[in-house]
């Protein structure tokens, strides 16, 4: 960047008049926007469904390695996905900052890109938020509202005895581009003049930088008038969140691990770590895939999406949670997702 | 405290589940509350209102003399006094928190012991959020969703030429009972054996670590069939707030000292520090008063009303923004009030 502007220059209001200018509203329940002491959204006998996050430098990303633009996006895409794991569409969102004065207005710009970008691409309106200085680190907090017809929206604690367990896309492909990215940053800091190498890495690196939410599987869902019996998404590994459909569930289930969809690249790019692309499927955490169950009877509504893969069933309670391992092998399935407050 | 659990020793889950066990919720709305991806809320044919905050530790709080009861109880009702600033009701709110690891469970309970104080007192639902780790210091952010009937919400862009300009409360307090804490802050670093002596200044210290949403004040409006026709709150100190309404509405006011409602303790506690008590009016933060307009006709169903005070009223936008000082001069307006950015 060749021009630095000092935030400060702009003030507190000045700056949210920047930042957000150039909104334009994309749903017709967006009464009030930015600009007053909270947004009015409207509802048209719909059910509103509403997440929230906070993601803390040091802790949830690093700016060493993650672009701002990337930053911006990932930010509103996680807070999406937690939407769409309710079976609604997103319709609004609230953004509230804190910023260190290291950062220049044309760094926020370059962050707020990436929010209008994954605004516009899933069809949200941000709507309001605040935006303060903090004394160290970039500091989000997004809260996400979304819309859901009357008691369609999907909680994960009624999956049934038998119903087939399911996931979207391909997991564990965030993590191993997490450890490309620490191993660069780690080789620079050591020696800052050596060139990142991350070459052939594009895929599993997208995912780790820039995930998407899976608005296409909830869509398919309402088309194929499929209601999953329970979900969630995948944001700290799937062992994890396999584990919280099954208690809060109060059912056990067996998991295939031949059936657990990795993407090649993912494969190939775990053996350089020597670990096994199995382990970051179960473990690893951030892919923001869909993780449902539904009734054995709508199989064959499900069965031709190439996004969609059968991975398990559920079971009685006292059958606990287990994984079949492709030799063979039965094994309880532990919770090794992320603790951040580990 | 005599006891200390470390917050690592239950888990992220272990200690959402911790905190919020206790939660009842008062709304039917909340359909769905704390343990899913994401609260489900219905509406009734009702509109939301939304706002939200982000409290960041050394820049909007101390936690040398703040307590963390108190601090709960504040990070709820400053975000119900937007809303009700929208001339709605709140019903539920999303917590989000960073905490370090110098923060125990029982520092964690003390926090929430105030919030759920608060969602009591003002009957509303604390329905989700997110709990992680801050490498520094303590964050917090929270969002309020309210209620409002279709149309009846409240912008600060609608004020008129000849309204009257009306506060709620006093103002000023919360200001000096800052000053009277960060005094004996000062006092305390340099000689810790030294007690504080806050003795008699308990309004104002009450006013900064306790504020209040004005609740009472939309019910009236409500039971006398008033609609303001612009409000916000008074979190920046009078002359900001005063200069938003004129700024967003197009219009200019003249606003009379004499008018603006200060406390008596307030007022004996602003000459200790030798400092005008107009001035605190003027520029402190934080009282979450109510700033609105309304119609002169309307005057009469306000005037028993001993919580309102009338201040000015609404010119032509030519006529700029005014006060009239008691000994009768006119000065033009100017933004003093808190810049987080500065």
């Amino acid at each position: 960047m060749s021009n630095r502007t000092e935030i400060s220059s702009l003030g507190e209001f000045g700056l949210i008049e920047h930042l957000t200018k150039n909104i334009e509203l994309h749903n017709a329940s967006s009464i009030l926007g930015v600009g007053d002491d909270a947004a009015v959204i409207d509802h048209f006998g719909k059910q509103t469904v509403l997440s929230s996050d906070l993601l803390v430098e040091g802790v949830h990303f690093d700016l060493t390695y993650t672009p701002l633009r990337h930053l911006g996006y990932k930010s509103i895409t996680v807070n999406l996905s937690d939407v769409y794991a309710m079976n609604a569409q997103p319709t609004q969102v609230l953004l509230n900052l804190g910023i260190s004065n290291r950062f220049s207005v044309e760094a926020l710009d370059e962050f707020y890109e990436g929010v209008y970008a994954a605004c516009n691409r899933y069809g949200v309106d941000l709507v309001g938020g605040d935006t303060t200085s903090s004394q160290k680190g970039f500091i989000i907090s997004v809260t996400a509202i979304g819309e859901v017809t009357p008691d369609k929206y999907v909680k994960r604690s009624t999956a049934q005895k038998g119903d087939l367990l399911c996931v979207s896309g391909d997991l564990g492909g965030a993590y191993v581009g997490l450890l490309f990215l620490e191993r660069e940053k780690k080789i620079f800091m050591e020696s800052p003049g050596v060139q990142p190498d991350l070459e052939g890495e594009s895929y599993v690196i997208g995912r780790m930088l820039k995930p998407e939410a899976r608005k296409d599987i909830v869509d398919f869902f309402a088309s194929s008038e499929i209601v999953p019996t329970s979900m969630m998404d995948i944001s700290d590994g799937l062992s994890s969140e396999i584990l919280h459909i099954c208690k809060q569930s109060n059912l056990g289930c067996v998991l295939y691990e031949e059936k657990i969809p990795v993407h090649e690249e993912m494969k190939r790019a775990a053996f350089k770590f020597e670990i096994d692309p199995t382990a970051c499927a179960l473990s690893g955490g951030e892919d923001y895939e869909l993780l449902f169950t539904i009734p054995q009877t709508e199989y064959d509504k499900l069965v031709l999406n190439e996004q969609i893969s059968v991975v398990g069933y559920m079971t009685e309670p006292e059958q606990g949670a287990h994984i079949i391992t492709k030799g063979g092998g039965r094994h309880a399935i532990t919770a090794q997702g992320w603790n951040h407050l580990k």
